[in-house]
């Protein structure tokens, strides 16, 4: 890489770091928790998600922010459950920055209490953008393997919590969750890991806990 | 993304063309066929290479480069089934660039038939750029889902072949390849698809001989 483009990058992520305080900022005052998920393709973000609008409904309000480079299909299958879901296409753009997350903001529901923002597929770029979310999940599904935390660290470096999702293929697959778990902690410690099989709704309502817990500190830091 | 920006994305992108056409150049005067395989992180890259090195052994002799953020895993896997591989640990950049292999390229052996190379796992990013490659393989994996290609056209468009990865675990999930290879050349008409299982060895030899065909093609119009 030149200097030129270095430079050009860090003037990028500077105006990405402002654009998400505002963000951080005017979530906070409406009382409404951000949770921005990281992962590769097909890890199981979108399935977590309609996972999750079953296990809050009734219990919380939720809206999801969807990052793709090209379709429709996740807010779609989003706003099937019910819940309100803004698709963002990057058309190409391999990871979501803070300016788009506040173009979709005005249209987001004063009356939430979490909104969860879905991450394109990349388990690279998108690590180095802050979108003003007050939690950051890292998700693994058991097929990629236990051995991707030291090779993509910075995804979970950056990561508050880690969701080792698709745990219902475990009994087919060379993963071992101990392992993947030993190795992210040693990269981040007290990185907070939970286990799910979003398919099955196994360990969702532990991981939905967690999130409220955050909701409810959120709320009496403004108090 | 600024003028600026764009403009200097576009120099990179040049200036990558060209390294990859004098790297195309001379692996093409040695007479060796160049494939680049591109997808997510877990896909099963590696664990494909490792299956193509039982299967091509005492037949056509191969080498591998490997991409990664960090560690030097892949190519020890390589090394550990007697093939020659040299690790390039990108350090947090997203993607493989032509003057990266072409680093490398002098200590490849004159005398082999393929060189691989596996680009860093990410479905976005390396398939803007060029390696100088006679042959882009993308992979996916049945457990990253039948709906990844319209989600992440510029791979699928930009490959010669579909690898559909781990069709053992087909069973256990909400996968239908026939949906995902429709997709796929809907995308990229003529796409040629292979579906393996590494772990189990099926369909390897069909991509093998896929492989040999193309080198083939490419001794004949090199005499």
């Amino acid at each position: 890489m030149t200097t030129k483009t270095i430079s050009v990058l860090q003037d990028l992520l500077a105006t990405n770091k402002q654009a998400a305080a505002a963000i951080r900022q005017e979530l906070s005052s409406r009382g409404i928790l951000c949770i921005n998920l990281l992962s590769s393709p097909g890890s199981g973000k979108t399935t977590l998600l309609e996972s999750l609008a079953d296990r809050l409904r009734g219990r919380y309000r939720m809206a999801v922010i969807e990052g793709d480079i090209e379709t429709e299909r996740d807010a779609e299958r989003i706003r099937a459950k019910g819940i309100p879901a803004w698709q963002i296409t990057t058309g190409g753009a391999c990871h979501l920055e803070a300016r788009m997350i506040g173009r979709v903001l005005s249209h987001v529901p004063a009356a939430i209490d979490f909104l969860f923002i879905e991450n394109v597929g990349n388990l690279v770029c998108p690590a180095s953008y802050d979108l003003g979310e007050d939690l950051r999940c890292v998700l693994l599904s058991s097929p990629e393997g236990d051995d991707k935390p030291a090779k993509y660290p910075q995804a979970f470096l950056s990561a508050d919590c880690l969701i080792l999702t698709k745990a219902d293929l475990v009994p087919y697959l060379p993963f071992d969750p101990a392992k993947a778990a030993a190795e992210a902690l040693s990269i981040k410690p007290g990185l907070r890991i939970f286990t799910v099989s979003a398919l099955r709704g196994d360990g969702v309502d532990e991981l939905a806990a967690y999130f409220a817990e955050a909701l409810e500190r959120l709320r009496s830091a403004r108090a």
